[in-house]
């Protein structure tokens, strides 16, 4: 085997047989529920049940996978809703549409495995979009990537296999309807996917995924019309620009019917834009979405937009606020087709960010919450970091906007404004390593954002022990530890690196590892101010002025420092080492203290983990430990150099006398 | 023309006519002084002398070339040493060798272009070798190249065209006498240099550098026992290794007779060694040099070696002392033909280091000077910077070991111990670039080298005016202002950069523009240990004790802080901001100050150079002009950086209220 199964390796005896399995779609969705349950069903009873088309529910016993209209509508919550009840010793999947019944499917054999006796059960999905976006390259290396190189291309060409098959079921049974697989940033060989050089194979991938319920995407570079040519210009009010993309849409849509439309990274790092041309973001967008339109496509337009050219000496410039700035004049001005995929916090993925002040300020534009699982600042798949946790609390955040109805979920999901293109995505962890995603229990990640996107009730410890009991068998030593690992892993990753929300003390060249400047005098708009007196950022009205982009009570909130949560304090104020925090420690003593307690967190992972030495399958436990290893020589590092760092300059004597150097 | 003719440029009028040019041998060295001199008096006076080969001097009217026994003796002073006489009306040129031969004719053709009247003169050139070192890969990449790409390489391929034979005439112009054509990092395709897959190729260029007295060198790869196979090791005491060397060398010297020798970098930044056996850095060398020596071969070792991975928080260990170390206990166990290749500094060629103790320490032993001209931490060729008035500086300085003959170049030119294997060489700074050195005045660099290793006694300022009159003619205006921005430029990058020897503060992705921290907390051991009191490495007794590596004087010299030179302060102590210089100002008004003067003193060198404008040449002015400009932002951000990293380290205002951020 070339890879694991991950969460869908069935075990023999997790379920009792069943003999037949009855359908009554030829809709290849419902083909393939039913082939999922019925493999699933052989491989953990031992007995392969026979499939059987009935047009309508008789009494003949089995489990019966039932779908009603299935009138196309995709995005629709109603179409991935499933029902399922037992009656009359038969079990029924019904859902109006074919992806329900197939959510349906696999949440039945979800409960089969974790023996929940309870099957009944009724759920609509949170989000009408769960999405993935896959940062790979043509050439096959991954951006950003933690876990080998692409499985979807390789030297330019291609890849089609039962792996390609294996991922749409993995990400399927967790709920994900949507796939961009290819990076944002649209170079080179990538330029072409939107061409008939690729247009078969694609086609390919998509057909695949049809199968599975999952819609693909594409990135596409913002200026095709002179890259792919033969125009000059990409100006989105120029109407040769307008009708080059009309022809260009029909021509995909003639290839690829089933494409969801294009995810576009414009105007930011070094990518072209409308800005170019001195046009607003919702010009591109509509432009875009206006070509795509007779189709069904949509686009997802990237809020990532921000000037990447900044002067370290600017200190009125804040990158943080960019995002909100580039697009809240614009609401209502987006085509219905467009979505605003928007990053959960305000600058990039760093462990620690507040909650990115757009979700929810604009009621007539559609918004998406763009994640990352692949963790580009958490730990590089190196380190553990369950990520469940810190989304949940971000989705459960309120924006204080409206007086109900108030969460970043009730925005992206579509609730508060009644949107139906909306939802999460995340950037993907996967590539073509053994285990999918570098570290074995970053899977956990993947399992979990699928889990969390379709169902925001579940709690991050419900999501992590479903995962761990159908990843790895219910050992209760396993499910103990494993799940204790995770859910405090994000914390752990936090106390050892860049402190109290101040984020970017990383490395510049790979964001792995500690260098507390190694921003600071750089171009990213990303700096702390730290010196001998004290650090951060000041983003109250006396500073950037970023804490009024919320709504009044956080902006009163984040803007004291007296109220603003300690964890995100150096985020919004630019304080003394002295500064004393709520649990009463000074600044710099509680630096040091949790850098140190971090180092010993992952000692305890390590201990922990030992004690799963031939309880669990012998490679996990293998791999899992040289990656704690690595883990532990990584947290050592950070709680050195940045406690030596703020030591250097503030010269406070770690109370506990401990060595900092 | 694709490329410059640098100094060779010979103007119409520099002198006047000769009919005939006559010589007395037809070695290829006498040759090529005969053509270089009618070519150059035909380009300059209009009128192509004649050739004529005569056995012995007549008394026929001409410029006679004359050479004497000339032995073979490749490395011996006396066949590269000339004479040039008048007498009767005619011009003779004699030595004993036909290198020297040569060299006299491009002496007199120098003398011819900088109008002197006084043409008799008697050179014995300082150094027996003077190399330089291409870090070139087949490729055609060059490491820290700066000027394009290589023009010995390119996609694997040798090249081999009329610019081979024009940078052959223009370094054999300045007296280079070796040079090694690929880089010491031995890789990939390099490996195969020493096999007969490329022994054709390079035996054309070793032809074309025979025909101007310069030998080919090869960096080998110490283990290319290995790496070309078929052994499994490369230890240098196994005699299947020693065998497998001797086979080598006998097949290379087969194929190419003329050859140098190797250039070695062993146990050095990832390089394999004799040390990766637990062997010493003697046994290593010596074995190849048995292979080499019935060839005549001999084998030049990089002392470069030290721990490249190093733990910051080990403050004992100091990467300075590696280089001394790991030599000096093996005076007397070097083979003759072994040449050991010392940097100047005892860690990597920054703007200012102490002279290397190594120098002068090992009185058996063969030492070779190594500097850098290419401009890897001294501005990369987009920061003017001229060394030859720090070479001259290194090379008078005194070592403290003997009574007398006690400077470097008495070390290492031989003339200390009588070696005859010995000289400078400098990693070189060319590449196909136009103007082959990235910046057109870096072109001094090239000529400077060359001239200072031929004539230790000739001062920075006449080599550079020399160089300034041949490239661009003998304008006022022009010898002026370039010389003075020449003179200046060593001095004015020192002042922006890391302050009073303390280096390293750069880049570390590129070693080009400042980054404080860049190396602080990382595994090279480079480090300035700044922190809120002060800045510096105690590299006194008290401290690492490298000091003592110097003779008694000079130990006491450095390791006192009173004696110490205030530019190298910072490199021997670690010293408070308040530390008061021999100029009476403290260390940290002193580092604001000297920031800002380099700014300025970048925007005095713009002043000056527009003034040439419509004086030089356009090209040149443009290219030049360019350069500056980026010379200036980047001099701006070293302020600015520098000054605000150390501000927010010391709180020190700046005395004079300016700008720190």
């Amino acid at each position: 085997m070339e890879y694991s199964k991950l969460w869908l390796d069935y075990k023999r005896g997790e379920c009792s047989g069943f003999d037949r399995i009855y359908y009554n779609s030829d809709d290849r969705c419902v083909v393939s529920a039913a082939r999922e349950l019925q493999s699933a069903i052989g491989e953990m009873s031992g007995i392969y049940p026979e499939l059987a088309e009935r047009r309508e529910l008789t009494d003949e016993n089995g489990i019966w996978l039932l779908c009603g209209k299935n009138d196309g509508k995709y995005y629709d919550l109603n179409m991935q809703s499933y029902k399922i009840e037992e009656k009359d010793g038969s079990i029924i999947v019904a859902s109006y549409g074919a992806a329900g019944v197939l959510y349906g499917a696999f949440a039945l054999i979800r409960k089969m495995r974790l023996g929940e006796t309870e099957l009944t059960e009724e759920k609509t999905p949170s989000n009408p979009l769960r999405m993935l976006n896959h940062w790979d390259n043509p050439d096959g290396s991954i951006e950003r990537g933690y876990s080998g190189n692409s499985f979807f291309f390789k030297d330019g060409e291609i890849i089609i296999n039962e792996r390609t098959r294996d991922y749409a079921r993995l990400i399927a049974s967790v709920g994900i309807n949507a796939v961009v697989i290819n990076n944002v940033n649209v170079k080179d060989e990538a330029l072409y996917f939107i061409t008939d050089r690729y247009f078969g194979k694609i086609r390919g991938i998509a057909d695949i995924f049809a199968d599975y319920g999952i819609r693909l995407f594409l990135s596409a570079n913002y200026a095709s019309p002179i890259d792919i040519g033969p125009l000059d210009t990409a100006d989105p009010c120029d109407e040769r620009v307008r009708e080059w993309w009309r022809n260009k849409a029909a021509e995909i849509y003639r290839a690829l019917p089933d494409l969801g439309g294009f995810l576009i990274k414009a105007d930011s790092e070094g990518r072209p834009g409308p800005f170019t041309y001195g046009r607003s973001q919702d010009a591109g967008a509509n432009m875009l979405a206006d070509a795509l339109e007779e189709f069904g496509g949509i686009v997802i337009w990237r809020c990532f937009v921000y000037n990447c050219r900044q002067d370290w000496r600017d200190r009125k410039t804040d990158r943080a606020q960019a995002c909100y700035d580039n697009f809240i004049n614009s609401d209502a001005h987006f085509a219905p087709n467009v979505i605003l995929q928007i990053k959960n916090g305000p600058v990039d993925f760093q462990v620690r960010e507040p909650v990115n002040p757009l979700i929810g300020a604009m009621s007539f534009t559609n918004q998406m919450m763009e994640f990352q699982i692949a963790q580009e600042y958490t730990g590089q798949q190196r380190d553990l970091c369950y990520l469940i946790p810190y989304f949940k609390e971000i989705l459960d955040f309120k924006m204080c906007r409206h007086p109900d109805c108030d969460t970043v979920a009730d925005y992206v999901s579509g609730k508060a404004f009644g949107n139906r293109l909306c939802g999460v995505c995340a950037v993907t962890n996967t590539g073509n390593d053994y285990n999918w995603t570098g570290h074995d229990l970053a899977a956990a990640n993947l399992y979990g954002f699928g889990r969390l996107a379709f169902d925001n009730d579940l709690s991050a410890e419900k999501i992590a022990g479903e995962w761990i009991e159908q990843t790895y068998g219910g050992n209760t030593l396993v499910m103990e530890i494993v799940s204790d690992m995770l859910m405090r892993s994000h914390a752990v990753y936090e106390k050892y690196t860049a402190p109290l929300g101040v984020g970017w003390m990383i490395e510049p060249a790979d964001h792995y590892g500690p260098n507390p400047d190694g921003f600071e005098y750089s171009r990213w708009g990303t700096y702390h101010y730290a010196d001998r007196e004290g650090v951060g950022v000041d983003r109250t009205i006396a500073g950037t002025g970023y804490a009024n982009q919320y709504a009044k009570p956080l902006a009163q909130m984040y803007g004291n420092v007296d109220s603003c949560p300690d964890n995100l304090l150096l985020f919004f104020h630019h304080l003394p080492y002295s500064h004393v925090l709520k649990n009463g420690k000074t600044m710099i003593q509680h630096i040091y203290d949790t850098h140190f307690e971090g180092v010993k967190d992952v000692r305890e992972f390590i201990r922990l983990w030992r004690k799963l030495e031939s309880v669990i399958d012998d490679g996990v436990y293998r791999r899992v430990k040289e990656r704690l290893l690595m883990q532990l020589d990584n947290s050592v590092e950070w709680c050195d150099i940045i406690n030596s760092y703020f030591y250097r300059k503030s010269g406070a004597k770690d109370e506990k006398g401990r060595r900092i150097y």
